[in-house]
């Protein structure tokens, strides 16, 4: 914990913690966390996409790798904990295990990676991306609000575009990745369990509709003959977060809306509003935006307004994997806990990593769910506690 | 109409009808429309506050002065009819005066306003204002987008700033004011009916509810935990469509709503949204945005929401003159038709100079509502016969 509000003073920003992906910040932050990293025992590297890597060797040489890790980048204006607590909880873990003598047959990597949030480049993973070998080269191209490129911003940085595939593990014998993470949601809270475990990311779909009336005149436009596109959208801003509310796991926000002309005695003639829809299974988050789909054109129909309807790409739910999955629940059953199973609605590093082997991943109890924001708060005990789960998890593993 | 249409060309921009107050485009049309008022013998000068007067002596020199008219300013992108039919009906109803021979007591002004729509300086009835009195030397000082103040501009259009209380009436014996304006609305249309008459201009009020909840991750906060702002004003929005519909006679309208922050991604955590009431009588309007802000407290509340609730200075309901109002009516029937009477819900140079005298004005029916807009259309029949009512309702009031 204390570490974590360390390398929280360690920004791009005066007075704030903001940290994107290959600036002068995120080196210091690497050279601060390899100095941790060194002092747990670890061997530790920059990789040529930015990451920080810490290498425990096993004993057996065929055992191959566990990856265990998070992110270091952060949003702007951003906590100490969301990223940085699942790196340092990892080279806490790799401490525990010296401590208790524990002798593993496969290597561990404990690895911070360089971009998660996608503050800077809009385009999140490009740390994880790396390392799990779906970094297309593409991606190099993409340009910050500066107008700079990734490729440049990484060679500035020290690292190397033009090897980004030598980063990729997707060639090693790889054991699984296992991740800490702040729950960014009030379920432990609530449930008054400090840790718990993901069963699965939940997908995204997102969407935009606009609903098409006749603007008019506030003051002569008689109620009877309006087609008000505000009333309209209002109406499915219910249904959006009523058929949430009733269907468990579901969550949909409309997150964005903006009405036209947008004059206070002008009747809205057209409105467009966003449509944010996500569920651990891919079918219910499908099947709540064709729902959602239908009652927009329905409210659209019934007063005589037209709909449009755009569908963005989405983000299919990831699975988390059982063996893994259930050796962090052993581990917390292990502690006289219940091992609770909670969605997680954010991506993660995880996301990415799914591509290369199976993934894990231990939720910390926060305070009032609050995320992506200074307040964010994780009770040391909390903390001390995932360590332990994440140790007694990678020792059920080695077992 | 024919002439409507000429004056239509009389444009600041290019390929649309845009005529704001004291730029060229309206000493332009102050010319030409001039050039008509002469044609039909009346003595024509432009006053002090830009305003277009032609006079007509009247027969006994204490039978004092009728004014008629309207304004010929407009909107940006405007329609030919509103304002300019008003002023044209009251040259031709002079013209047709002469042609029947008529020999009244009182003089007649035909005023053509300089600004009634306030679409350069953001406050009406400037012209109106100096013709009734009420033109506080504060309204010299505002400035339009380019930082002109209303006294340069009027001094460049050759008005007198320093004189503008010499524009005012309030000294002389005024007869009453009578205008010839287009509907804006539905009502005359779907009645079958040329013509009405108007029966009071509705009062206005103004206020902006701001809800103020909690932002959130759309992808971790969970349904039961939100509070989210688009929700509750989604809730308000339907109340206020709700409450104007069961009540006859009164419009509301939610024009401009924002949400905060505005991310596809992130639960909203602040709504602004405006609301506008109308209602002829002002007790109703006044009951109506109380039952408002009282259902906007009502539904922040109970979603743990906190309610800001801002009023603006309203604008109280002007009552005709029932004289002239009903010399109308008379003319109308005397016709064979129905002297239907209903509300303006726009303000009009009419609220401006009920500070001086009696008012009543004579709507012609219009297409499809339609105003504001260039597909504006008003049938010549119902001009014509606008014309003949007001030439028959001056004839009465001389009588």
């Amino acid at each position: 914990m204390q570490r974590c509000r360390e390398l929280a003073l360690v920004s791009e920003e005066r007075d704030r913690l903001t940290r994107p992906y290959a600036t002068p910040a995120m080196a210091r932050a690497n050279e601060l966390v390899g100095s941790w990293m060194r002092e747990a025992g670890l061997a530790v590297r920059t990789d040529v996409a930015g990451n920080l890597v810490g290498h425990l060797p096993g004993a057996e040489r065929d055992a191959g790798t566990l990856l265990v890790g998070s992110h270091l980048d952060t949003v702007r204006d951003a906590g100490a904990f969301d990223g940085p607590l699942g790196v340092l909880a990892a080279v806490e873990c790799v401490a525990l295990l010296h401590e208790r003598g524990a002798a593993l047959p496969f290597a561990i990597d404990v690895l911070g990676f360089s971009d998660e949030e996608g503050l800077r480049f809009s385009t999140a993973y490009l740390g994880s991306r790396a390392v799990a070998g779906t970094f297309g080269p593409e991606l190099l191209d993409v340009r910050d609000a500066g107008g700079v490129t990734v490729r440049e911003a990484l060679r500035e940085f020290g690292g190397d575009p033009e090897a980004i595939a030598s980063a990729s593990r997707a060639g090693d014998r790889i054991v699984g990745y296992l991740e800490v993470h702040m729950e960014q949601g009030r379920e432990l809270e609530r449930a008054g369990l400090p840790v718990g475990v993901v069963s699965g990311i939940s997908g995204a779909s997102r969407a935009e509709a606009r609903f098409s009336g006749v603007p008019g005149h506030a003051g002569t436009m008689a109620m009877a003959d309006r087609q008000d596109a505000l009333c309209a959208a209002a109406e499915w801003v219910l249904e959006v977060e009523h058929l949430a509310r009733e269907r468990p796991g579901l969550l949909a926000t409309v997150g964005r809306l903006a009405a036209y002309p947008g004059a206070p005695n002008v009747v809205p003639g057209e409105v467009s509003a966003t449509l944010d829809v996500r569920h651990v299974r891919d079918e219910d988050r499908l099947d709540a935006v064709g729902v959602l789909h239908a009652r927009a054109e329905e409210i659209a129909a019934g007063r005589g307004l037209r709909l449009t309807w755009h569908t963005r790409p989405d983000n299919p739910s990831v699975a988390v994997d059982p063996r893994l999955t259930g050796a962090l629940e052993r581990a917390i059953a292990g502690r006289g806990l219940m091992p609770r199973r909670l969605p997680s609605g954010a991506g993660h590093d995880g996301v990415a990593l799914s591509a290369l082997t199976g993934i894990a991943m231990l939720f910390v109890r926060c305070r009032a769910g609050v995320s992506h924001h200074p307040d964010e708060r994780v009770e040391p005990d909390d903390a001390d506690l995932a360590v332990e789960v994440l140790a007694d998890a990678v020792c059920s593993l080695a077992a």
